[in-house]
C-alpha cells in the first residue's frame, strides 16, 4: 500500500467498476478491490498487472486478487487470481491506479500564499493554488486551476494555460505554456539560447529574440533546460514527455507525442517529428531533421538527418541493424584474437 | 518581429547607421530598417544574414530589405535585397540585433526588492537591481550595476564584480565572479567538490578548501554546476561560454575564451588552455592537460592529454582523422558482410 | 592557506597530535603544523600528502614540513620534510584537514530564520538551523541538529533524520532521509518518476505511488534528480556518494557505499549492489542487476546484468579486457590502412 504520509487512497472499487474504468471486458465479478500493488506483494484485495516478461515468475506466484494480462499470458495466471485480459495491461493498470490515487494537485487547497509576490499587472484565473514565496512578474497571464509550487519564479509576460502545474524552484521566462502541461521542479525555461558569433576578436552575443512555446498535456522533467529561440521560437508540441535533466537548444521544433528520456540533449535548430522516441543520454546535432516515428537508442550520437520510421543506434548513429552487426563483428574479431 | 510581450524594440535605423554599427562598408543607402529577422520571414523593412550553407535556398528567395553575406555568396542575393558584404555575417547580425534589442538587464529598474534578505555586513554597489526573495549572506561584496534574479542565494563572503548578472533560483558560495559575467538561472557554483578517500573502512570526506574564480565576460548556462577547489581553486578564465547542464569538477583550470557546449563534464584537476572548444556531452577525465585551441567533438570521451591545436573525436578520443577512418572502416566491413 | 573569507582555520597542531588524528605511527616530533596545503605550495609549517604518481616531481621538490606517503615512496621525500608513512595517505590527509577546518555546518548559528515558512503541523528537532525563505509543508518531521539552506522547499510529510544537511534551492517531496546525509543545492528528490503507458491513443500517466528512501551518511550532489518509486520505493543505501547532475530513475535500488560520478543516469527498476563504482556519464538501462563491487568506466552504456566484481567499459559495455582489446585492435587496423 502506498505510504499514507504521502498518498491519499480513494474508496474500494468493485472489479466490474474497475473494468469499466480500464476499458476492459470482464464478467461482473462480485469482488472488491482496495488497492493496486506490484505482483510480488499484492494481496487478494489488490490488483496488479503483467507487462514485462522479466517478471514472469512473479506472475505465476502472485497472490493478487486480479491482474491485467495479455491474452497470450493467460495460462501463467495462478488459480485464485482473476485474469483481466487486455491488449494494454500497463495502460489498464494506469487508469485503475489513477482511480485509486487522485493526483496530488487535485487535492491542493485553492489559495494564494500570503508570501507570494505577484505583480499588479499580472492576471490570474480562478481556483489558482500559488505556494509560498512564488514570484510572478509583470504582465503574466495565468489560466484557471493552475498550481505553482513554492519558490518558483514566473518571469515578465509569461502565459500559462488552464490546469497547468509548475513545480517548486522552477524558473520560467519568455514562454507560453498550454493547458494541462506540467513543469517539474527546477526546470529552466526561456533563458537565452547559446548564441554568439566568434572570430579572432572574440565573441559577440547574439540577442535571443524568440520564445519557448510548449503545447498541451506535456510533462517537462526536473532540472530540464529549454532555451528560447534565437529569432524563431523553440517549440515543444502537444503531448510530449521530457524526462529529467534534458537539454533543448534554441529553435528546436518538436512535434507531438514525443518521448525524450533523461539527460538527452538536442542542439539548436533541429526539427523533430511526431511520436519520436529517444532513449537516455542521446545527443542530436544541430540543424537536423528527425522524421516522424523515429526511435533512437540510448546514448546514440546523431549527426545526420533520419528519415521517418527508422530506428537508429550508436555514435555516430546508424540504422539499428548496422549497429547490431557492427557490435557482433567487433565481438567476433576480439574473441578470435583471444584464441 | 520579436514578441513585444517579451522584447522591447528600439527605433528604426538607416542602412548606413547599421553598417557603421556592424563595422561593414556600404554605400550610404537611404533605406530605413525597422528590425532583424530570419531569411525566410524577413520583409523589405528587415535585415537578415546568411552564414550556414544549409539555408542557401532561403537566401535566394528572401524578401529581406538587406542581408549580411560573404563576398562569395553575393550572387545568391536576390534583386531588391541590399547585400552587405562582410567576412563575419553572423557577427554583423549580432551587432545589429544588439542595436535593435537592448539586453533585458539594461532596462531593469534599479531597485532592491523589499522581500530581499540582505545581511548587514554585505556591501552592495550603486545601481543594483536585486529581485524578490534574494538572500545575500554575511560579508558578501557586490560591485556596481549588478542584477540578481529572484529567489537566488548568494552565500557568505561571495564577491561579485561590476555589471554581473545572476539569474533566478541560483546558488553561489565560496566564489568570486569578475565584471560583466552572467550566471544563468539554477546554476550551482562553489559547493564542495567530490572529494573523499575510500578504503575498506569506508569513506572519509576531504574538506574542500578552495574557491571558484570566474573571470570577466563569461556566460555560465542554466543548471550548470561548478564545484569549488579542494585546495587549489577552480578557475574559469575570461570570456568563457559554458552552456546549460555542464559539470566542472574541483580544481579544474580553464583558460580564456573557451566554449563548452551543453551536458559536457570535466573531471577534477584537469587543465584546459585558451580558445578550447568542446561539443555537447563531452567527458574529460581528471588530471589531464588540454592544450590551447584544441577542439573536441560532441560525445567524445577524453582519457589522455591533448596537445595544442589538435581536433579530437570518439570515446576514447583520438585525432579526428583517425576517428573518421575508423568510422569509415567499420562501415565498410559491415557492408561487406551484408553482400 | 584557505581563503579566510570562506574558511575558518583551527589552532596549530603538533605533529604527534596529527599522527594520532590520522591514525599514523610517528616519532613524537616536536614540530608545530599550522595548516594543510598542496605539495607545490606547502611551507615548512604545513602538511601535505602524496597519493597520485602524476605529482611525483612535486613531492621531490616540496618544502612541506611533513607529508603523508606510502612506504614505497619514502625515498622521494626531500630532507627537511617529515615523512609520515601510511597505507592511505589521502585518508590521513582528509582526517588532518578535517581537524584544521571544521565543516561549515558545524559553525552555523542554531536559528530559524523569521522568513522561513513552516507549517504548524511540522515538527522540528532541537538545534535546527533553517535559513531564509525555506518552506516546510504539513506533517514534515525533522530530527536534531539539521541544517536547511535558503529557499529550499521540504514537501508534505517528508522525514529528515538527525544531522541532515540540505543545501539551498533544493526541492524534496515524498522522501525519507536518514541521519548525517547531505543533499546539495538544487537537488530534486521525490518527484514523479517517468511513468506512462503509451499506445496508439496516446499516453496514460501511471500514478507514482512509491517514495525515495536515502540512507545514512550519503552525499547527493548539486542539481541531481532522484525520482520516487512507481509502487516500490527508490532506495539509496547507507554511505552512497552521488555527484552532481546524476539521474536516478524510479524504483532503482542501490546498496551501500556506492560512488556515482557526475552526469551518470540509472534507468528505472535497476538494482545496484554494494560498493559499486560508476565513472562519469555512465548510462545504465532499466530492470538490470549490477552486482556487488562492480566498477563501470566513464561513459559506458550498460545494457546487461553485470556479475559481482566485474569491471565493465564501453557502449554497449563489456568486460574491461575485451574493451581494451577492441580499442587496440581498431587502432591497429586504422594504422595499417595508413601505411
Amino acid at each position: 500500500m502506498a505510504d499514507p504520509r504521502f498518498f491519499q487512497k480513494s474508496e474500494p472499487l468493485s472489479l466490474s467498476a474497475i473494468c469499466e474504468i480500464a476499458g476492459v471486458a470482464c464478467e461482473a465479478a462480485d469482488v472488491i478491490i482496495e488497492d493496486v500493488a506490484p505482483l510480488d506483494t499484492a494481496t487478494s484485495k489488490e490488483l496488479s498487472f503483467f507487462d514485462n516478461k522479466k517478471y514472469k515468475e512473479q506472475l505465476t506466484q502472485t497472490k493478487a486478487g486480479a491482474v491485467f494480462v495479455r491474452e497470450g499470458d493467460l495460462t501463467l495466471v495462478p488459480t485464485g487470481t482473476h485474469a483481466l485480459v487486455t491488449k494494454s495491461p500497463y495502460k489498464a493498470y494506469a487508469l485503475t491506479a489513477q482511480a485509486f490515487y487522485k493526483s496530488e494537485f487535485e487535492n491542493k487547497p485553492t489559495e494564494v500564499a500570503p508570501s507570494a509576490i505577484i505583480a499588479k499587472t499580472a492576471s490570474i484565473g480562478d481556483k489558482a493554488s500559488i505556494a509560498a514565496n512564488v514570484v510572478i512578474e509583470d504582465d503574466v497571464e495565468i489560466g484557471e486551476n493552475v498550481f505553482i509550487g513554492a519558490n518558483t519564479v514566473i518571469g515578465k509576460g509569461v502565459v500559462l494555460g488552464d490546469n497547468v502545474v509548475i513545480g517548486e524552484n522552477a524558473t520560467l521566462s519568455h514562454c507560453m505554456i498550454d493547458d494541462k502541461t506540467r513543469i517539474y521542479p527546477g526546470c529552466r525555461i526561456g533563458q537565452d539560447g547559446f548564441g554568439f558569433s566568434m572570430d579572432a576578436s572574440g565573441f559577440a552575443k547574439v540577442p535571443q529574440l524568440g520564445r519557448v512555446l510548449i503545447g498541451k498535456n506535456c510533462e517537462i522533467g526536473a532540472n530540464t533546460a529549454i532555451d528560447r529561440g534565437a529569432g524563431p521560437d523553440t517549440i515543444i508540441g502537444d503531448g510530449c514527455w521530457l524526462d529529467n535533466l534534458v537539454q533543448i537548444g534554441h529553435n528546436v521544433q518538436m512535434g507531438q507525442n514525443c518521448v525524450i528520456v533523461s539527460q538527452t540533449g538536442i542542439a539548436g535548430s533541429t526539427k523533430i517529428g511526431n511520436f519520436v522516441v529517444m532513449g537516455g543520454q542521446v545527443g542530436i546535432a544541430g540543424h537536423l531533421n528527425i522524421g516522424d516515428g523515429v526511435q533512437i537508442g540510448a546514448k546514440s550520437g546523431v549527426m545526420t538527418d533520419i528519415p521517418a520510421g527508422q530506428v537508429h543506434m550508436g555514435a555516430p548513429s546508424m540504422p539499428k541493424m548496422d549497429f547490431m552487426k557492427q557490435v557482433a563483428m567487433l565481438r567476433k574479431i576480439v574473441n578470435k584474437k583471444n584464441d
